[in-house]
């Protein structure tokens, strides 16, 4: 299907949410027409995701069977332009990995600047950690730049106040669709018939909060007040062609991470920041691969549910400008970078728009939005 | 009202699970009689506290209010030991802090033997992260004993298996009933308008995995395979009168941390192993209070919803015996405790059963009741 984004949720004034499919600029609407017919029954009538999400692989695979039929026959489609969007799923947990070898290092040198950047465990499991399901926001919510507590730079006590080194995080999540029983472990063979699909995130982070908090429990308030996340899950079914080899691991993953055949995800991403693209990388050079990630997060024991999601973490390329966050992007805000207006940024500013992008062939993946808001501090909202 | 518990999910034979009132060894069935007339609705009538936690504090007080009455009035009541119990509400997000500086300092010692026990932002604001909300069980439910990544001391490379080293910790939880907007902080001076009650909590952990994984993002499969919490949650109206002052803070926080009045709790507490009280200790001691852990949660303006999960972190008191872990109890497994049957512990054995109790005057906290299961090896169970 050419240009085809994915499912969400949408309306038009005066309509109810409902689920959608988007293709390019257009919008069909799977809650009218054929497709409530057959075993898909009414999941699409209703503000999310979710029920559809739960059916599994089989009516996953029906279900883009019909619409592919439908857009070759030329149906009718909402532009994109005259609906609104929401958040397509609910999130259950969110879970985000440390997957990118070369975003490790690179803040692994930025934030323990007298250690090894890679720590021992790094290259024996997909590193991640629980982030905030409920502050998962969609593509084109505005972000409020966050206040906390940080401890300038020699000083020995903390300050409180707006965060001056908010960043973005380039991210790929995937979303499970049918759950997993606790106690059972989730092996890498399994993944297609536990996840539906995959989004783009945006994973704002900042930098001044989490530096000091961090310590030894990992981020907390310098990530949880919004994450972006596209308002379309692209199947993983219409990635297939865009499975590739992954790169190798050194040394051999134990037993459980080992994966059949590729896992790779060739897609196109890029960062725009102010109108301007500041960043171009590809998911393919992700170390972890996703069912490798799934299978580590579950080998405990830990079920999943219908609209887990899980992120990748920062998605950093080896060279100058595909690096995906400012944190490295500037080198810790010591090297500006330039945009098409003539401004530079070492950080993001108040009215920045920050989008991300990705392509795989002939498929696009939603995009995300997000503008940066003025910090309010407490109490003066009242 | 004496032995009062708090309000939970059950059923008994034959019957669909409702909203039920724990008062000693019986339970007030608040689906029937006239509980659900008044502003009340027909919030009892469901098997989830989460539409009465969303009414507020007036109807909170309301409902506690009626009890009360009926409760003296001599009401009927069905027994406990014929009610089945369920996970008495949704758990939006689970956050645990790390709220005992003597915890603190006892697994900074164990965990970073060559530095400074508490990190230097310990002492000004309360350490937190995000747990798995998905894995939240109710008391009564089996652990089964995780497997994971562990590296043997002196080992170069980590080794797949069941935990050697399964810990419970002793935490108290506030449960959210009404939201919050995201972007607008919640002051510590409104906790009562949001936090309903409290619940106990078991983190249960396995120390192996969790000291190989946790750096730099914090743990997470240490943790994610369960965590147990009462069926019953005990309403803060009703541990008004044990309110007391908590220890004092040094320095003191910055001004989003203070608060007026005191907001220590005095709750007695016991960890019981295989029918043999290990620890005693009290909730009082806590160094960060419970609407300090909002306030810091939410300074960001992350938003929180009906149904977050906050959980203290580890009660440890100072003394020998009043720790809330086995990792503390047996400094780090090199004394191990002798258990009233003649055997000793270092870290849970399989057929062990934990039940951790909690009593405020006349008002008992839910018990917390999990027996732990011989692990599964992934791939055995089929």
């Amino acid at each position: 299907m050419r240009d085809a984004v994915g499912f969400g949720v949408f309306a038009t004034e005066g309509t109810a949410p409902r689920v959608g499919f988007r293709v390019g600029d257009g919008i069909l609407d799977l809650s009218a027409g054929g497709l409530s017919a057959g075993g898909l029954g009414d999941v699409f009538a209703v503000p999310s995701l979710d029920p559809f999400l739960a059916l599994g692989r089989s009516a996953w695979e029906e279900a883009l069977e019909r619409i592919d039929a439908l857009v070759s026959g030329g149906a009718e489609v909402v532009p994109l332009a005259e609906a609104t969007v929401h958040l397509p799923f609910t999130v259950g947990d969110y879970v985000d990995f440390y997957s990118s070898l070369e975003h490790a290092t690179n803040l692994g040198r930025l934030f323990r600047p007298d250690a090894e950047p890679l720590l021992p465990n790094w290259r024996h499991l997909p590193v991640g950690y629980h982030g905030r399901a409920g502050t998962v926001v969609v593509s084109g919510t505005p972000v409020v730049r966050p206040c906390g507590q940080t401890r300038p730079p020699g000083a020995e006590a903390p300050v409180f106040g707006p965060t001056r080194r908010l960043d973005l995080e380039l991210e790929l999540g995937f979303v499970v669709g049918v759950g997993s029983e606790r106690g059972v472990p989730v092996p890498t063979a399994a993944f297609r018939e536990h996840v539906f699909g995959v989004v783009l995130v945006n994973d704002w982070s900042a930098r001044d909060i989490q530096a000091w908090e961090y310590q030894p429990l990992g981020p907390f308030l310098g990530k949880s007040f919004a994450t972006s996340i596209s308002a379309w899950v692209t199947p993983l079914a219409l990635l297939e062609s865009r499975i590739v080899p992954a790169p190798p691991q050194d040394p051999e993953p134990l037993p459980y991470l080992r994966v059949e055949g590729d896992w790779g995800l060739d897609v196109e991403l890029e960062v725009e920041i102010a109108r301007t693209v500041v960043s171009r990388t590809n998911a393919r050079g992700l170390y972890w691969t996703m069912p490798q990630q799934l299978a580590h997060a579950t080998v405990n024991g830990a079920s999943i549910r219908t609209g887990d999601l899980f992120a990748s973490g920062t998605i950093s390329g080896s060279e100058r400008g595909s690096e995906g966050s400012l944190i490295e992007l500037t080198r810790n805000g010591e090297h500006p970078i330039g945009l098409g207006d003539g401004t530079t940024r070492t950080f993001l500013e108040d009215g920045d728009e920050v989008v991300l992008r990705g392509r795989a062939g002939d498929v696009r993946l939603g995009e995300v939005r997000g503008t940066v808001l003025p910090a309010r501090f407490p109490g003066s909202a009242e």
